[in-house]
């Protein structure tokens, strides 16, 4: 019998996982959903994402596909897979897609949103989706260093690939967006791209970031990108401010 | 030397805790706060909440008090506090006070809301801070419930305290405003009174949402309210979207 393919749209709080990805001796998104769906499919279910994301990064809208054989009712899966899976993963749309499309290759762009809570005093509904800090931070300069960002560049100084020897993805990617925005309680900075490599919004965040608290300048940002060394850069932001928003086909 | 008082204004998120008060083999708010008080000041403190909240239910602005014969600087203390605190506890406000300054018995009211998420699909960002409900729910038909709770009643039939025998509380509370919002998402009750029973804000939430539900109808409020006996109200609204958002003195 002929395998179909569903593309299966879903959400997660990542702070009690190890991330996506199957690891050993952790518990990962990925894994929980495999399960989930084989309990139900009776069938050994492999869940490709859009993507993985890092401990502790949460998704309002990751996108991954499966193929099966089985023949089902999609909202009664979707149903059954929701009362399986714990509540900070929710599983909110299974379509029937064709073959061609796949998770990760047929993705236009993609956008993350990354959180800071600024405020001189912390508050604990934030603590697990905010990066707090308690300094004073100029937004303006973190767009003038931003605006270097923008366009088609080798981002190889802001991924954490390079550490691991050769980059296995190209470190060529193309910033379509990177918008900074007052909040009631700090600023967002909202990327659009057409991938990020592995740690790249975080390292881009802590980076913007060392510019608003005045440790760079703005025009820093150009030379730490033609660098092309990771040492450079700044330290990453925490995983708990980051969010995967959309993907876009 | 004789003793101040101070008024302690906090925060905190109730997931991880028993509640407030101190219980034998579980953690509570108020133990974790004595003994960071008592870490810095050196001394043994008792702290004082404007009323007890149960395990889970969170606050935005709980008020407290206690008394040291120990000088020392307000700010700096909120900053130690807040450095051995877990971040889920926040220190917001310490202020001197009177002596007849009593964060219970000089509150005049308070105000508590509940939050109700409304979609057919629970979201795993508000699982810990909204009760979800896949049904749908009238909201009207709750508000022309909650006429009947608006003023001077004896609310015995919403506390669980008449199930320990004695009401240790006057049961008659008066209730300024019962407001029932739309929300982006889904509902807000929102509850200010001179004072509420032991669970009275989750058995109202309880019995309300079966009037907006169906399953009694508005007026059956009233013959509740009326019955004083609790186990004719409906079952209590799970903590999680409970907060304590003001105390009024």
């Amino acid at each position: 019998m002929d395998k179909k393919r569903y593309r299966l749209t879903l959400c997660y709080d990542g702070t009690h996982y190890s991330g996506w990805q199957i690891q050993p001796n952790s518990v990962s998104i990925q894994q929980l959903i495999e399960q989930a769906l084989q309990t139900v499919l009776k069938e050994n279910i492999r869940l490709i994402a859009s993507g993985r994301t890092d401990a502790g990064v949460h998704a309002l809208e990751q996108e991954s596909h499966f193929n099966t054989a089985k023949d089902f009712d999609k909202y009664k899966l979707l149903n059954s897979l929701n009362g399986i899976l714990p509540s900070d993963i929710r599983i909110k749309e299974i379509q029937s897609v064709d073959d061609n499309f796949h998770a990760r290759f047929s993705a236009k762009s993609k956008i993350y949103h990354y959180y800071l809570h600024l405020d001189p005093i912390s508050d604990p509904f934030k603590a697990l989706y905010r990066w707090h800090l308690k300094q004073k931070i100029d937004l303006d300069k973190m767009r003038q260093g931003a605006q270097y960002l923008m366009g088609t560049h080798n981002f190889i100084s802001f991924s954490n690939e390079s550490h691991k020897g050769a980059c296995k993805n190209n470190p060529i990617k193309t910033i379509y967006r990177l918008d900074i925005h007052k909040t009631d309680y700090g600023a967002v900075l909202e990327f659009e791209g057409d991938g990020f490599l592995y740690k790249m919004v975080r390292n881009l965040t802590g980076t913007l970031v060392d510019v608003g608290l005045g440790k760079i300048q703005p025009h820093d940002v150009l030379t730490i990108l033609n660098a092309k060394d990771r040492k450079k850069c700044s330290f990453a932001a925490p995983a708990i401010g980051l969010f995967l928003i959309k993907v876009l086909y």
